[in-house]
Formats: structure tokens, C-alpha cells, sequence
């Protein structure tokens, strides 16, 4: 379980260190991010990623964004409103970044009348809270999945929810992590999860440093060990669930779920309440980035495709609620997601 | 629709020329193949590949094996079995490989008693005819199939079942070259087809060369624009087709199969007769390959997991015939292929 994925070290005058992501499994080189700039490069090509650790590093970058400003109240509140807007454009699917950076404005606001210098330090303090928290909920999530991991049991698993994708322990993979501390045996299989790798890059190596049993398949095989009755449940992340309990997630994750119920596999999401978005009725209402087709066909470092040609690759999927058999949150876990039970969760 | 997959240049003393597959599309080249040795070295590494394509190779390759013995009938005859022997040792999964052996094998019997000079001409000669009957059988097969591609629709396409893996106008392509011949319009969506690529690298290349519209995706997104309704049905090949219907194919053509039932998108597989294999009664009697770990962890010149992690990485998986809508041969079009459709269209 990575603790350095993202965290703030030292006071107002500080940094935020991030494990550059870009670089694993290769290399692992911890960052310093000292602008608001840096911060949004480094959500948008991904040396932090995963929704609730983009939420965290968004949270500090507002203060790294608003720490040079005079101590003027009015001018700390007006760089707090620009920071997050500069930051809400680093990327649009996951929600806990917009969530995260709606905290921060709302606690400015609430401290309004404090003075600026005041209000820095409260954000300081607020932006940790928020790594802690998640932190937290993600040992919640653990526990209140680790049920689901029974001894024996084959686990399948698509992208990186882990340790990298939140501030520690993971979503998709705290109750994996929970199960192990609890001495059970089991196996993971990884999606590789093109185009990005973050399964063969991130989660592979997360679940090898844990010493946890795993095995690195292409997308394209997990129809296979399905089918070869080696795989008795999924467990994915999302990175915003709807009123309904359509998720939105990486892309292949739909995919995942349509074969886990042709194979009779329960299919279960893992994520903290910060990404259910109730403002929205449906998954299609979900907006979905699509990346550069670089990424597919130059994505190691060796052209794979004709000069250019036509790619399509959206970075995210949606997942209905009627293939869910169940969400994990830190409040609970909510099987067979509909609109009242997820209301009657989060209330 | 490339003609120089892999034929023979030349008399007796002359060479096989192939494209070397493993360099598209960053580069085109033709390479001469002089010996049996060179000839398994190809088809191992997949320089040439797609079971049809393997099948007139090593016929081919049966020939450079046996010229240079001395003339004495015995000789050659044993020399053929020597050379068959060793390029069955190849690959083990695609039928045609050794239905070509023994279909060089048994016509070096039959000719027994000309000499050895005369068989070795023979031999050639037949080599050359399987290749000029599979360049046939795939314009046959295109024609059989082409009613399938109707005006304005979307087909997808798994790895590549081309004019890169036969004599020339391929399999799962063929009717889409024949509707695109006669004018037709239609997109292809070709999955890359990870590990190798094969997707990306040739189907893109050889699509892309003939002015068919296709769109690059990964893998994990078929189930996406199934689900988005740009798919009207799915063609694939196959490499080695049971009694009852199993189709065995690239891996990750299992869970197209899977998302197209789910979506209710007709499943073909598109497949010359000799990719029957009669002698089995069932898909789970098929010899799956299972390639080495670095095609998933270092396949594009750069590492992409963790040193030492476990892979699973089957070179192919089974569709049952269940799935399959039809499978499209020369001899005509079986749909809902049973043992008994199959036997009757066969035999």
C-alpha cells in the first residue's frame, strides 16, 4: 500500500511529493510539485491519477496556487476561485476533482473575515484533511469489502483503484489488501488495461510489493479466465457514479462486466461517496474524455499503427447499474445499486 | 489486398518471398527465404502468420528442404518426412500448417516411382498450387460473405485475417474487399489485438492501403461501440475449426464473441476448408499455444510491468459454436454451423 502516492510535506512554505506514475514500474522517482501549473500537468499525462488521488493533489494545488498571495483577504479569496477553475480543466470524467476543489472554495468561504493569512493556513490544513480522509475511507472500504475475498478465491481487476489511485490502500484493492492482512489466500488477475497500462504498470506492482498473489493478462483474455472458472469475482474503481448507479470508469471496464455476467461473475465497484455525482440522473450524462490516438499507436515508444490513421479511445466507459452486483463505500456496501438505495446510503 | 504475403520466386534453385509482418507498418520488406530452417524460424516469430498464410509456407518450405538431397527417390521421400516433421514443430496451433504438410507428404507418395528428381519438381508445383488454390478460396470465400457488408454499415474486426495472412484477399477481410469493390461503403473497427498487435500493425496497414475506412481501437473498447450501436456484426478468422462448430481464434476473439451475443451483433468467422479439423469432436481439444511472458512485459522496446510478474498469455482461445452466426468458407456461407450443417457443407 504506497503512503507517498500523494502528500504534503512541511508547512505553508512546502511542497506537495507525488510518486511520478509515468515512470513505474521502470523507476520509482518521488516529485516535488511547487506551482499550480505543475500540479495540472502532472494530473493531466497522469504522474498522479486515480479519482481520489486526483482529488487530493487538486485540493493541495489550490494552496500552492493562492501561498504567494498578498495576505489581503479578498485577493487570497479571488486566487482560491481562480486556482480551482485553472485546476477543474486538467481533466473532465472524474468527479472527486471537482468535488475536492468545491471543498476548498467552500471552506475560504466559510473562514471569510479570518484574514488571508488565516485563510492559507486553514486551506493547508483543509487540503491534508482531505488526503487523511481518503486515506481513511479507503481502509473503510477495506473492511467493508474484505468479506468478498474469501479464501481460495480468484479476484479479477481492471486498471489501478489501488494505493496509487488514492492517497493509500486503494479502492478496488482495499479489500484485497484487508483480506491479505487478514491472512487469506487468494489470486488477483490483472487487466494490462490499455492504453496507458496502469494494470501492468501500477496494480502489478502495487499487489507485487504487498506480496499478494497476481498474474498480468492483456484486456483481451479476461473472457478466457472467466470462462476457465479461475475468476469468482471483479472488483473495479470509478471515477463518478450517477444518481442510478451507472459508473463511469476506465475504458474496457463495460466491457469487463457484460462478459463477468455471461460468466455469472459478480461485478463490484469500489469508491468513496465523494464519487457519486447525484446531480446527475444517468451514466450517459457522464462526459468522457478522449485521449490523443498517440497513445495507441505510439504508446511504447515504437510506432504501432500506419501514420495516420483513424483511432478512437475514449478514456472511460460507462457501466450500467443492472450489471453491478454491488458498490463499496466507506458507509456500507450497497448491493444492487438503484437510485433509493444509493439515497439511502449517502443520505 | 497485398499479393506478396508469401509465394515462390523462380525454378528449383529459387527462394520463398514474404513480407516480413513483424516490421509493418513502420517499414515494408520482402524477405527471400532460402532453407527449411529459415522457413520454421519465420513462421515461429510470426514474420509470416495467419494460419492460411503458414499453411502455403510450409509447403514452400517443404520444398527448400528436399532440393538440395541427392536425386535417389528414397532419399527425397525421406527427406520430405524429415522436413514436414521439423516445420509441424513450428507453431501447434493453426490446422493448416500440418494439413499442408500432409497434403505435400502424400503427394510425394503418390508420385513414388518417378524418381526423386521429378518428385522434387512435383513437389513445387504443388507448393505453388497451394498457394494459388488459398489466393482462390479467399476470393471465394469474399464472394460467399460479401452480402453481409451492406451499404452505411459497421463491421468489426479482431487481429488480422487479411491478405497478410493468406496468398492474397484473406478471410474476415475478404467480403469486405469484394463490398468494397463493388462500391459499397462501410467502416471497419479494427481491435489491435494485444499482445502482438496485429490489429494495429496490419489490418490498419492493408485496410488503410486499399482505401477502406477503418478506425483503430483498442481492445478493451469493442464493447463500447457495440454498445454505441456502430456495429452491425463481426468477422473473424480462425485457425483450426472443430467438427461441431468451435472455432479456435487470436485470443480475445472469445469475448468479442461474448459482447457481440451481448449486444445482439451477429458473430462470423470466415475460414477456407481447410481449417476444418474433423478429427475433433470439440473446441476443448485444441492445442493452445501459449507464447512467452516478454510479449506482454516488454513487447514494444520499452518495459511496460514489474520484473519477474507472473503473465498468462494464450495465443489463442476457443469460441463455441454457439456464439457463431455463420461461418463463411469457399463451399458457401453455414449458418448456425452444427456438426451435421458442417458435415453436409464439408463433405
Amino acid at each position: 500500500m504506497p503512503e507517498q502516492t500523494v502528500r504534503w510535506a512541511g508547512g505553508l512554505d512546502g511542497h506537495i511529493q507525488i510518486i511520478d506514475q509515468t515512470l513505474l514500474p521502470a523507476e520509482f522517482k518521488v516529485l516535488a510539485l511547487q506551482t499550480a501549473e505543475q500540479v495540472w500537468e502532472a494530473i493531466k499525462v497522469l504522474r498522479v491519477r486515480g479519482a481520489p488521488a486526483i482529488g487530493v493533489a487538486a485540493g493541495m494545488g489550490v494552496v500552492l496556487g493562492i501561498r504567494s498571495a498578498p495576505d489581503d483577504e479578498d485577493e487570497v479569496l479571488e486566487r482560491v476561485a481562480k486556482t480551482a477553475d485553472y485546476l477543474a480543466t486538467s481533466r473532465p470524467t472524474a468527479v472527486n476533482l471537482f468535488w475536492a476543489l468545491e471543498r476548498m472554495k467552500r471552506v475560504a468561504d466559510e473562514h471569510r473575515g479570518e484574514g488571508g493569512a488565516a485563510i492559507k493556513q486553514t486551506l493547508l490544513a483543509e487540503a491534508k484533511d482531505i488526503r487523511d480522509d481518503d486515506a481513511r475511507m479507503c481502509r473503510t472500504i477495506g473492511q467493508a469489502g474484505q468479506h468478498l475475498i474469501t479464501e481460495g478465491c480468484g479476484v479479477l481487476t481492471h486498471c489501478n483503484a489501488g494505493g496509487l489511485a488514492t492517497a493509500e490502500y486503494g479502492t478496488a484493492l482495499a479489500p484485497m489488501y484487508r483480506a491479505h492482512e487478514l491472512g487469506r489466500h487468494f489470486r488477483v488477475y490483472a487487466d494490462e488495461t490499455r492504453p496507458l497500462l496502469q494494470g501492468a504498470r501500477l496494480t502489478m506492482w502495487e499487489l507485487g510489493q504487498a506480496g499478494i498473489d497476481c498474474t498480468l493478462i492483456c484486456d483481451n483474455t479476461a473472457a478466457v479466465v472467466m470462462r476457465q472458472g479461475k475468476v469468482d469475482l471483479v472488483i473495479v474503481g470509478a471515477d463518478r457514479i450517477a444518481a442510478g448507479g451507472d459508473v463511469a470508469n476506465k475504458i474496457g471496464t463495460y466491457g469487463v462486466a457484460v462478459l463477468a455476467k455471461h460468466h455469472g461473475v459478480p461485478f463490484y465497484v469500489a469508491a468513496p461517496s465523494s464519487t457519486f455525482d447525484l446531480s446527475l440522473d444517468s451514466g450517459d450524462a457522464i462526459p468522457i474524455e478522449e485521449r490523443g490516438s498517440e497513445e495507441v499507436t505510439h504508446g511504447f515508444g515504437r510506432q504501432t499503427a500506419p501514420d495516420g490513421c483513424k483511432v478512437y479511445s475514449p478514456a472511460f466507459d460507462v457501466t450500467p447499474a443492472s450489471l453491478v452486483a454491488g458498490i463499496i463505500t466507506e458507509r456500507g456496501l450497497i448491493e444492487k445499486p438503484t437510485r433509493e438505495r444509493i439515497a439511502e446510503v449517502l443520505g
